[in-house]
Parts: structure tokens; sequence; C-alpha cells
């Protein structure tokens, strides 16, 4: 999984929503906590691509079996809702 | 996996740092949101049993998981923030 990033400064463009400044923090962020290795090429203009480090391929696959679990049972817990909030209507606090 | 409690409403007596009603509370949202399953024996005083569903037992496996990632690799973490910020000392601002 790569990023790869403009390395103009001046565009302080949006990408998908966030803003150049703040995706330059979060992928700092990320590669200070060694989830990211941060590669510059010597292009004109220079080229910067991050890419995820082993340890984070990991978390990758942790945050998306979280993800799968969610969207597996999302119609499940709006359903478990609707017939509590039916139940507890007819026998209010039966604790 | 149980969860006992004593059925006495009086006692507002703390749970591992948690009070009564905080944890009938959080209890009550599980049990809305179909990961918990509630019964209730008529002994005297009654006993109420907490158990999970099969949905609760998938997240349980999920979150074990992401904890597990995280005990993992809590040194690395670590050790990766003390290298980025010696070099980042040598090299300010390098993007």
């Amino acid at each position: 999984m790569l990023l790869h990033l403009p390395a103009t400064r001046s565009s302080t463009s949006v990408t998908g929503g966030i803003s150049r400044r703040m995706l330059t923090l979060n992928l700092r962020r990320l590669e200070r906590d060694g989830l990211l290795v941060r590669t510059v090429y010597p292009t004109v203009p220079p080229k910067v691509e991050y890419s995820l480090t082993p340890m984070a391929q990991e978390l990758h696959a942790s945050l998306t079996g979280l993800v799968g679990w969610a969207e597996r049972h999302r119609a499940a817990i709006t359903e478990a809702r609707a017939a509590y909030d039916t139940l507890t209507k007819q026998e209010p606090d039966a604790d």
C-alpha cells in the first residue's frame, strides 16, 4: 500500500477532504510511530512516497477485522435495538 | 463468558471501579445492541445473569486481536518514536 504526494509545499490543496497541512502532520505522526516509511525521490519536483511497515500491515488486518464485524452486524444491531425498545416500552424498568 | 450480579437495587456498591448505576446502564446498552443476553433467575434474592451473544463473541475476538497488536508492538513503537525524535532534531523539517 503506497501513498504518493506531490512534494510542492505551496499547494494548500485539499486531499480527500483533508488539508495538505493536516495530511502531512498525520503522516509524520504515523512515521514517528513506526507505521509508515517515508522515501523522498530526488526527481524534479521531488517525489515523496509513504509505505506501510509490517507492523502497520498487521494493524490494518486487525482494523479490517473490526470494520468487517461492524458491516456484517449493522442490520442485526439495528433490529436488536428496535426489539429492545419495543419490549422495554411494554415492561419498563424490569431490572 | 458470564457475569452474575446481585439483584439488590439498594447496593450502590462499586464493582471494579464503576458504580452499580453506571454498570447497569452499560449492561442495558450492550443488551439493547444485541451483544448481551440478560437472564433473571427467580431465586431469593433474584439472580441476574448476563452472557455474550455469538455476535459479541466475534467482536471480542476482533478486539482481542487489536489489543494483542498493541501489546506485541508497544516496545517497537516507543523505539520508533525515540529514533524519529533523534533524527528530526538533527535534520529539522526535511519535508
